[in-house]
């Protein structure tokens, strides 16, 4: 594995905690049908979103989830002062042009499928380093069909896909962040190191992700001396199963307990029996709807108490893989707990 | 101008000072031809910096100016606890790619043209924020000719230019930021909100983002309530000719006084007599570079006292100007400031 001279991360406790205030998940019509679909906020079964092209309607896509995050928090834009906002379309224009209607400061972020963990790092960073800051928004968005136009070929052209190929979901995750309290807090977080995925396949982007996890992970519990006992899930964003499962032999391997803890939200959003997902769901939207509709409701209701929180990123374009350069993955790190009652 | 309810940006003032501990600025054959041409660290005449592409080219830009910064501040890669960095290539592959071997925790922004300013202030938060980081690195580049390729035509076919285009800087801006002390620091920023640029011509970009700018200038002086007479120079990123001229008029009419203090890096990058530029320098390697190599001098001189920093941003792709979509602009805030001496 390239990509360090054994350096080690840097975890930083957040000063102030920083807390969850309402969040929310929207997909389309494969996420709807997927194990996951009652908990969706909202799906459009015509992945179109009411417009024209499928990169619009990612951007539509991304507005109404924010819109329902806010509504759900009983906050106006207004009162957000910064928002985090990622997505996999060339130069980000999703979130660009569904975001520019708010007039809310922008930060646009790109660590392609790392998307939703980078952006509530940055936003937690934000939030406590600036005492005029109060509340703020963190969006992730992909839609299948703008991915697969953009990253392979049209999907009118029915290309056969590798069985180690992972499907784009189409879905928006957003998280309003902000001081104050809360069911769900974000108490530590740890940047990803880039790590060469020693592949340039870019049909097998799970196990080219793999490294960059279980460097993330390693380098957690040897920086903090956390003992693995005191967490509850480690959840990656969309290793698949081909990732998921290299993932799983090298903590078993190099950190004993880990591989139990392990789960992937590319395993959990589609059945494998009934969805022709092949390995599993990707897309930045992966993680970005899975942790909105799945791990923060578990945290809220305190089924979970602690939890390792990594989205996961491949670090490539089409033209980078034409030319013959390995994908490179990152994986940063946040730390979610849920706050106990009295 | 359509993009906001009339929201006020956030202005952060940072509870640590933040210091530029060094800095370098590479360019290219144009770059060096330039009247600021001699001021750059190195300048590749070739515009290939030893790479068979030119999208390799620009990521090994990248890592030799990170490299220059780091020997000058007598920094090594492994003092560095994070990176931030962005450039405009598809997924911003030259900003991992070229950075994957120096294993710094690493998080990627994307802001078009507004990366410079963009990466500084996010840098400056995470220090600010985590007592656990001391040093940190911000990088941006731009190619000539891997943007030509990417979003208009390829070079070879040789195609007319419009009076208003710009001249995308081969250039890279990196500036090691961290605690302690050092001759300039940042002391304010504000992110900018994204504001329509009520066009949907590739060709003018500038114009485009003027709009962005001026939001940006006028709603710090409203936030700050501070006195123009204060500031030494109001510089923006790449608005060009065009741009600037609109910029200029608007402060002429809401801001007087502040036209007078404008100054654009894409105006100082070339020569527009000797060199075929059109409108001006244009591509976020313009303000890293003019920044690193002509404005932070200046500062470390006592030349300037205090500066407001906008490096400017069009957020659109050239798919969504084909299907007719509109270029939004950004211009984030940094204010810097040379320390006083005894």
């Amino acid at each position: 594995m390239r990509g360090g001279y054994g350096l080690m991360g840097r975890i930083t406790k957040l000063k102030t905690s920083i807390y969850f205030k309402d969040w929310a998940a929207i997909g389309g019509y494969e996420e709807r049908r997927g194990p996951l679909g009652e908990k969706f906020d909202f799906c459009d079964m015509t992945d179109k979103f009411g417009q024209s092209t499928w990169e619009i309607a990612e951007a539509e896509m991304g507005r109404i989830a924010l819109n329902t995050a806010l509504t759900k928090s009983n906050l106006s834009h207004s009162e957000l002062e910064l928002l985090v906002a990622g997505d996999l379309q060339n130069q980000c224009v999703a979130s660009s042009t569904g975001l520019s209607s708010f007039g809310i400061p922008f930060l646009g972020v790109y660590g392609a499928c790392s998307t939703c963990t980078e952006s509530l790092m940055t936003l937690a960073s934000f939030l406590d380093s600036s005492e005029n800051m109060t509340y703020g928004a963190a969006l992730t968005t992909s839609h299948n069909s703008a991915a697969e136009r953009q990253f392979r070929t049209p999907i009118e052209y029915g290309g056969q896909r590798a069985p180690t190929a992972q499907w784009t979901s189409t879905a928006a995750g957003a998280f309003i962040l902000g001081r104050g309290d809360g069911d769900v807090k974000i108490t530590e977080y740890m940047p990803g190191r880039i790590v060469d995925g020693s592949t340039s396949d870019g049909a097998n982007m799970g196990g080219a992700m793999a490294f960059a996890a279980f460097d993330t992970i390693k380098t957690y519990f040897e920086e903090s001396g956390e003992d693995i006992r005191n967490i509850d899930q480690i959840v990656t964003g969309d290793l698949g199963r081909v990732g998921s499962d290299i993932l799983r032999e090298l903590l078993r391997k190099e950190l004993p307990g880990g591989e139990r803890l392990h789960d992937d939200c590319g395993l959990l959003l589609y059945d494998f029996k009934t969805q022709d997902v092949h390995s599993g769901a990707s897309g930045c939207g992966t993680s970005a709807s899975v942790l909105a509709c799945h791990f923060l409701p578990l945290l809220k209701e305190k089924k979970l108490g602690r939890i390792l929180f990594l989205s996961t990123g491949a670090l490539m374009s089409p033209s980078s893989l034409l030319q013959g350069e390995n994908i490179y993955g990152i994986a940063p790190l946040i730390r979610l707990e849920s706050v106990r009652g009295e």
